[in-house]
């Protein structure tokens, strides 16, 4: 763990987070300035900046996990697709520094452009949303 | 392999691509409708139609080879970061339908916004791009 480091606090749990899904190196949990409804970010447990850090199994069981969110938000939440995505680098819109991959659903009508503009989402909606994925 | 799959073709050498790095389970080569310069594709050998049919160890071997290939495009090709990106279906922009995922290297002043509208790169550009990843 690393002091300050806002995705170690919620592997911590000194942080709060609405968690749904994990495995022996990584968790999953709702992105609270969500692109679309059900965008969840997937970390590994161990502290690393970006992707270029992260120990090869950490990043393998991080990319196992989103990989069977991918299919769950999918399934449960009606979306037409997904996309997973890391930004490596402030340059490529990294704003937390501990390796994270976002699995963002994807609606046919949504109006998805990258960068977004990371705005809260409302906590109720997250929550429910949440809900069909644990 | 499956008939009429590009990338099956180029994993089979029967379609021509610049190819920069591979390993046992998927090989990388350049994107020849580049987002920006420098942009790879990472593909799994074996056909999965996308991420979410991915044999583990291919995604795997997949996903190691693309974090190879961030740190190298960002040390080579004096890039500032990279994306990771892996398109799930037509809704997430998915436009081949073999498992791939694209490394984007970033610069500071690239007008990267996704969805980019693929255009066809200047080959010798391109293939020069390459020959400093190789
Ligand atoms: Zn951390
Ligand atoms: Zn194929």
């Amino acid at each position: 763990m690393t002091e300050n480091c806002l995705f170690c606090g919620i592997v911590a749990g000194s942080v709060p987070s609405t968690q749904v899904a994990s495995n022996e190196r990584a968790i999953a949990f709702m992105d609270i300035n969500p692109a679309t409804a059900g965008h969840l970010l997937v970390v590994p447990r161990a502290h690393s900046t970006d992707l270029r850090e992260a120990d090869a199994e950490d990043l393998t069981a991080a990319t196992l996990l989103a990989q069977s969110l991918v299919s769950r938000v999918i399934e449960r939440l009606d979306a037409d697709g997904a996309n997973l995505l890391s930004c490596i680098g402030a340059t490529a819109w990294q704003s937390v520094f501990h390796t994270h991959l976002h699995v963002v659903p994807r609606y046919e009508d949504d109006p998805l452009q990258l960068p977004w503009h990371p705005t809260p989402g409302d906590m109720e909606k997250i929550q429910a949303t949440a809900a069909r994925l644990v």
